[in-house]
């Protein structure tokens, strides 16, 4: 287990991360992390190693997009000195390139989406007394020639390399729904494709958890 | 043009053809007939043909299975004594195989759904004195080997089949969809790839107003 | 069909043009453009002309007269920077005049009407790439002697003669009502005689698009 | 004045009568009158004859026509025991032949509301022990060849002739409206030329207090 | 009958006056008046005599004392423009010192309340084109021996002092008031012996009516 | 303290009773007691007597009169098997005499009132292990010569009456608050004189207390 | 993993179980189980063995006990014919004897329990194609010595003596809540110390999911 | 009775404290003054000493720790310049290290704790012209080994102290509970041990009042 007692793990990302969370900050009672994989990883924390108290905190919002991100990044990551900070961002950014392709100002293409991502892991895992987590976008379609699909996998594929070029924990969330969806259709884990069930919810919090050393059995 | 002076046309289906109509009928003003192609049909009408005084009812209920539509057929369709009758049903059918894949009374299997829609068309048609329409269920979805369009596609080919058999005026709705799926992805016409933006629903009205000789220019 | 490729196309007026849009601006999905022929509009250039990937925006704002669209003209029309704009303005300008009487600061006299409407008309149209149209203010009233019918027409005049003037596109929303009201009572397509039903709002649509070249049976 | 001490007077019809009044009846404190004539009648009953302890009961319904007041006159009129009945009915027997052309059960035609209105009088005026008024329907619509006026005028001559032949009080509520509409534009006494504002229920209520004796300045 | 063509009355006052009007004025239609005095002497000046357009507004405020009325007397009286003033205050004045004895800063004594009130009279008649009215605060309770009924009168007796020094019109709502409950008891009129039913308001309607010349036969 | 260990107290009375207790009956946590009287005595008793666990229950029902409380009398009352049972009716059978003169059967005079209490009395108190408790109804006004003052009175003496020849306690809630205003405005204790406070549920409560030999001290 | 393909697991209980789960059944997309820990289970079953397709339905319902459960037993367990089956009840069959101990007909006391839950696992047992698990119910209270606490361990020594009696498998939930109870007060696991937070359900969910032979590094 | 005519008695602190009382300050009718001790306080002083004529202001705030309080003592306490002062706070200081444990920010500590509210208590004492009350926070266990019995014991014992130190009035409220708790458990006077009942809050008012010398049967 990677995460140290008393550290403080910050989320941030878009609706997926958080899923009706408490504002400013999504934390403490109350259901106040919201109710997607964010909380399912903080419950399993608090009931498998209440004695590390790990402080867990969400600050996804609903829409966002990297430049989103990078607008709030000072008051929304770095003010708040996480110790482990996970990004999951990406979906709306190819999102609206297929929902309303005509608004174009909507979309954030693939150089604007991986320079404004290397700047904020550049200038925040310095900071990071524990690490940082980078999640790859998804999209719950098994069809690896959809054209969303297509774009989605280039997004996670610049997700992978800023990953591998900066040293830090990669989470391929993609890969994660892909094992599942050999077994169930898409629509039965995500009406839109995009905003899972709780068993979608389940998965990435699987997959975050297993990066960083969870032990299950323990 | 079909439609005659006088005559009564009433749309029975599911979410699809529903849209938040009035109940007990949609039929009159304040957006009784729902926000959907039955309404974008009825504007049409009234717009194109004032002087035919068609009147329009929908009775469409969310949800809805061909065995749904079989248990309220005399007082949605029979009691209400139209003249023209169309029939679009299908959707909830294969889409509960799909997103519910678990629950196995809410699918309604190949079979059941022929014998059925059979049925109701061999009871309907000759107390109509206009005419029989019969539109296919559709999967807003351009990938013809993804698993649910399939199913879809066989559903449609049934409806197809039926109307051949019985003599009936037959939309192909899926069709309609292929036409416009070349030029933008799924997810600009359906969050869902089941409920159709108001561009989904022209589509529809259209695919509709075609087949009974709608003069556009007139 | 004088629309082109990736243009952008934005409508502006009062409550007909608003029908409960989306803010600050009416674009995108989920019924962002409101419930009225703006809607329309973009269903049918959707539904019809897929490839050409026209941009709808709709910025009209209930009980709206010209001088308040000249207040916002910059925010809600210039920096919006569309290729085609139409306007459709004045009902309230003059429906003032007859429902509260007494309160004349509600009231936009002819001058000042016409003024104002060339004013916008002038700083408007060497900025547009695509076009301009100009659409009367209606009535829904079948008498041409009623009072407020034949205010009415003498608005839509002044619109004529700008139209003319400025060599815009013109477009008489007030003979396509009463085209149909020769079939129609008036109750039928607007209880308060301005606020049309679906069928009032297709008539509007099918007026703007004839003018704008399109083509019903493409 | 003709109402005597202790008095019950209960008005019955449609939305113009029943403005939001109390259910199961309309009548004692907190608007259960209504905010409709039926309210100001009481007002000024209890106003300038406070002695006489008059006691006013709504019973209006929105949307009935004369067809549904015979539905429940057992219950809303006789059952109640009222000394004096006030009957305005007619608006809608009319209207949904206007605004509804094609629903053609939602019409009353002229038979069938002369005889209904005819023996509804016949049934009750026996076991009134004060007295009956009849009230024309009526339409806030100056120009007296308007389709709809004129079918107005002539249901509101068929209570003329109901009232002499049964030798009941008669409210000529038409012309009381014609007189204000020389001076004022119909949209400022209703928006829909059907419910009035307070100035067109002050009529309302002056025109049915005139003809049962009330003196004003008393 | 004083008012003459084209005039303004505005009527500012606490919640008598206020009654749910429109903000920021009370003037307009969909009951922008309120559902009080105001309303209805609306309703009459159009009913009655619709020639003279009178354009009445209601600024009235809920809970406000003669100290609230003076801090928003610029922009909400002498902005306005009126023509005719009709001032009623003093509810709230005394209700404090009686239902809220311990709080003293919300009491309004009397030589504050005449202080404050003259100087109103004296900054606005001289603007006023038509005229000035002052309504006495009332309270509906007969016995003149209730500890708050003396003190209302005292408050009573200063408008009407201040309206023979400043010449203006003067209504006496406690004796119209009294006079009724000659008949009635307190609590038919008002359940808290302040806000009054619709009777009550007719009451106040009639006193002011009565006072500016309307002729009620005209 | 004449209450004894594990009995059940029953309260039944109008809206001065009732006070949002929860349904079907009033007891339990959240606020089940309602916000009156019943809920100081029971959290008195709790405090105070907690070794007593005597278990409070409201039935109370807004508007009731004496007549609504014999309709429901069985199952409020006899099937609830209190061992002590308290009393409070009358507002209703006195208030509606004088809010709603005219509506006559909303009205219970003083013989309905006197045979209907002494049956329910007759029938109630045999099967009571504890005791009854009769309150009188109460009118917040100190004026003894107001006319709804002077029969709420009469009614009282009826309730003193049916006490003593019943032999059961008694509790003069109208001498309860006489005392306190001689101090305080009516006003101040119940804007209406009839709901009141949370100081004049106290006094209720206290008059209750006192009479069933509550220590203050213990 | 002792459940196999296609079978179905139905979960009854009280609110820890109910959660806001769907009616009349907790099952399909949408949130229909609720948002406890029978949620988590389907969730991780999905996630983790989606070849199986087991079908998870939730029929908790808040505030029930034992005996709730036995009334509509035929309804909620066998006519929806489970292959598995969870039971945890006796939450509220203790609670209420510590939070309104005065209601005594709210308590269900120890035999009644036992004599009703071996009832339910008689009758059901034997028609269960899978199995039956009995959970405990617990109280989040770390001091053994506690009342209610040493209550509920009575109630789950019931369950533990009823599962060996009868084969069942058997889940400790208290001893599950009290390893955790080591680390973290019980406020953080639950402010009434019996509604979990979502770490406390998935202490639930893993705590089940360990006694059916659920591998959680599949 | 140590408090004297026409006195301000002013009460701070937390959610005990609020209980929903009115903005921006709790005092007046209509319930202002929340539905805790405090308005059960002054329903006493108002029933029992109406002639002192006490004004009661409540400016409690959900969820404050001595730290808010320290925030707003200008505004919420000195300008408002009450003679009495009373002061509960601390369950929020404490309640936080044991519900979010890990958020520590949201703890008060002892030394905090005490040192501002040594500071609040001399910067106010010198100003009221009554005296000032200090309240322990408490916490409804009946286990003193509890840690957050033990913590909360703690504060109270601070409290205590910094009353004798200052000269304060000193209320133990944990001895008020305490007595109560050899009776009844914890889960009948608040279900989270925190926030009372109607019994717990009579406790509370009951051991405030005898501090401060209020005659219970005068």
């Amino acid at each position: 287990m990677l995460l140290q007692k008393g550290q403080k793990l910050l989320f941030i990302g878009d609706s997926i991360t958080d899923c009706e969370r408490a504002r400013p900050a999504g934390e403490g009672l109350f259901g106040a992390l919201g109710r997607g994989y964010v909380s399912i990883v903080d419950a399993l924390l608090q009931a498998v190693y209440p004695e590390l108290g790990i402080r867990v905190v969400n600050t996804g919002i609903s829409g966002n997009t990297v430049v989103n991100l990078e607008a709030r990044w000072q008051e929304d990551v770095l003010d708040r000195k996480p110790d482990w900070l996970s990004i999951m961002i990406g979906t709306n950014d190819v999102w609206r390139q297929y929902d309303t392709p005509f608004v174009k100002e909507w979309h954030v293409y693939k150089p604007e989406y991986e320079a404004t991502l290397r700047k904020l892991v550049a200038a925040t895992k310095p900071v990071l007394s524990g690490g940082l987590v980078l999640m790859t976008p998804f999209y719950i379609e098994s069809n690896e020639n959809d054209a969303m699909r297509r774009t989605m996998d280039e997004y996670g594929a610049i997700v992978r390399q800023v990953a591998e070029d900066s040293g830090t924990l990669f989470v391929d969330t993609q890969a994660a729904f892909d094992e599942v969806l050999k077994e169930l259709y898409a629509a039965t884990l995500a009406w839109d494709r995009v905003h899972p069930t709780q068993a979608g919810h389940m998965l990435l919090a699987r997959a975050f958890l297993n990066k960083i050393g969870f032990q299950w059995n323990r």
